[in-house]
């Protein structure tokens, strides 16, 4: 087992569980060395002699052979990370935005200086998705990975249809509770989502998708009406990023939609701020994961994981890694609901047929098919008086 | 990717369908070359050419890289499987029963003739715990798997719980329903989970335990009285398979016993024929798999899955694996609950202390606290007019 040293990059509550599991488990062999910080007057605890605010420090120490990346300027991260792999470093980074953005080059770059890359934490806090898909091979026939990977949304519709709050209140418990930021945005529109699921469709098919091609619509747009509708038809409603094969070319729709899942199926057990993933394969029964998605400790507890594989050279095989980048196969069709309190004039036009309309004084819906081309038209999906969901 | 020549032992509903799948999907390139069965003149839905009653027709082929046994007589299916590891076969096995009692053997054979020795399929059919527990590694601090490793069981105590039925109702519709056995002991009496717990001990320990230091009862003494205190207070009852460390010198207990499990617990979420299994470690959160524990599909997806992960030569590392034997720590203590409808004399000895004593025309119960050593009193385990159940 080898010694590692670290170096890491930013020291807020993850950086910080980090450093104290580490001085409390020397059984562990992995010291840091040395901590880069923006902040160097801030009162930290930890011995001042370990902190820089020059990347160089690490990126230029020899003695330093992991670089644990924890900071949230996912721009300097990639410049970090690029550097690190040319100085034969390792790296452990749990930066969702970043590999998504770079996922290929990064993987290249790594695979160029023979280090290892690790990244369980940038996807579904503490459950070890990517681990997971590691141990699947390309025939293994995988159809499809469908499931909540973001903590904070699944928090918010949680509330929203167990307490019957609305989006707002929802949201603001969800700030309160500390599973929501200041801005929200990225988690609530789906941006968080369609990163992890960009990650993960690499270790699951071998494919690259752009999150630009990823249908994606957040969770704002939802209103109580919505739940009401959903607990009538033994539904609820849940934020599912889903990547699936839909025709023997292998070709993927990768979509994060909120979607009404039957009460009894195994992901509306998902509640909170839990994440859980189901894993269809032609070979093998539906696989489910299931743990903590959101906050500190998940967090932290995947990348001491990955700081533990280092020590057993262990890196993602990447069996299916192909460079094919996905090309969205519009011709297929989805059942979705529109939801909508004053009537929108011309709606129906997006649909291919129509199986069930209502209208009253306060809320209207349409059940209907439309088309994956029409999916990624934007005044669909950015049309805030509109609730999209789909039909699992 | 190699081609697999794969000589089949056994041809009841699992070996056909591994047959239809392999058949159906060339893409595999994996092909039955021969099937050794008992009884010739049964009639068999392949070609009769495939056929023979002869082991030898498959262990001395040259030509057959893989044996994948499937029959329920455990010594015969020892006997072929030590025969192809001398033959440099790799071997698929879904025999719990015979790895739990040969495990060390067995690996030791197989590293020495370099070939793998997969068994997903003898650990909760479909769920995927070995290769998951493989994917951790010593540093991991692994401190416990707690589980619903048998479908049966679980099927006749969600029909306890949820349907107020008695065991034997429970039990008759378990085997109407093809989850349960004619005779069905090795379930009931929590032998097949005591197998289990012994393969799932040593890939998370490295750890191996002998099936009778095992702390075992079964679910045959439960009573509807026993239900009924436990949905008073908010439990159901499940047969946990549970190995945990409990102390610094990494001493393990292992304990398959009713439990009472709080109804907001995730393992409360696993119900009916379906399984899960919770690992936990000092790193990371607690892991949690689920899936489809019991019938012939999950067997044979597990068995495919190995097939599968045959042709990139992957081979369980068993990272942990040393050769001490588990001592049974026997200073520990449990919370236990024993239920009782006639009194039975001495019964308060069994206790440390008592906590709470309930008698009446009806129904009895003592609850209080059973040293580990006293547990493994016969007279405790085996007197079938005692409900045993530790609380989790």
């Amino acid at each position: 087992m080898k010694k590692l040293n670290i170096g890491l990059f930013g020291f807020g509550v993850v950086g910080e569980g980090i450093y104290k599991v580490l001085e409390d488990k020397p059984k562990l062999n992995a010291s840091i060395k040395k901590i880069v910080i923006k902040d160097k007057d801030k009162f930290r605890n930890a011995p001042n002699e370990l902190f820089s605010t020059n990347p160089d420090d690490i990126l230029d120490d020899d003695e330093i052979n992991v670089v644990v990346e924890l900071i949230s300027d996912s721009d300097a991260a990639y410049s970090i990370i690029k550097k690190a792999f040319i100085k034969h470093k390792h790296v452990v980074s749990a930066n969702k935005k970043l590999i998504a953005e770079h996922h290929l080059e990064l993987i290249k770059l790594q695979k160029e200086n023979d280090v290892s890359f690790l990244y369980e934490a940038s996807v579904c806090g503490s459950v070890p998705i990517i681990r997971n898909l590691e141990e699947y091979f390309d025939n293994d026939l995988l159809n499809y990975v469908f499931g909540i990977v973001n903590g904070t949304t699944n928090y918010i519709l949680t509330k929203m249809a167990n307490a019957n709050e609305s989006y707002q209140d929802a949201l603001k418990s969800a700030q309160k509770n500390g599973f929501a930021e200041a801005d929200p945005t990225a988690d609530v529109e789906g941006f968080d989502a369609a990163h992890k699921l960009s990650i993960i469709t690499l270790h699951a098919f071998g494919t690259k998708i752009e999150i630009a091609d990823v249908i994606r619509k957040g969770i704002t747009s939802l209103k109580t009406k919505d739940f009401e509708y959903a607990r009538e038809k033994g539904y609820t409603i849940k934020l599912i990023a889903n990547s699936k094969i839909i025709n023997k070319n292998g070709d993927l729709n990768s979509t994060v939609l909120p979607t009404f899942v039957k009460l009894d199926k195994t992901i509306a057990l998902v509640n909170n701020e839990y994440n859980g993933v189901l894993i269809g394969s032609s070979l093998s029964d539906e696989q489910f994961l299931y743990g903590n998605g959101a906050g500190r400790f998940p967090t932290a507890s995947a990348v001491l994981s990955d700081i533990s594989a280092l020590q057993y050279d262990y890196e993602y095989s990447i069996r299916k890694k192909s460079d094919k980048i996905l090309k969205i196969n519009e011709s297929g069709k989805l059942k979705v609901y529109l939801g909508y309190k004053t009537e929108v004039s011309g709606i129906q036009n997006f649909f291919e047929d129509i199986e069930e309309r209502y209208q009253s004084n306060s809320y209207n819906h349409i059940i209907g098919t439309i088309s994956i081309h029409q999916l990624k038209n934007v005044n669909l999906l950015n049309d805030k008086r509109l609730s999209l969901i789909v039909f699992e």
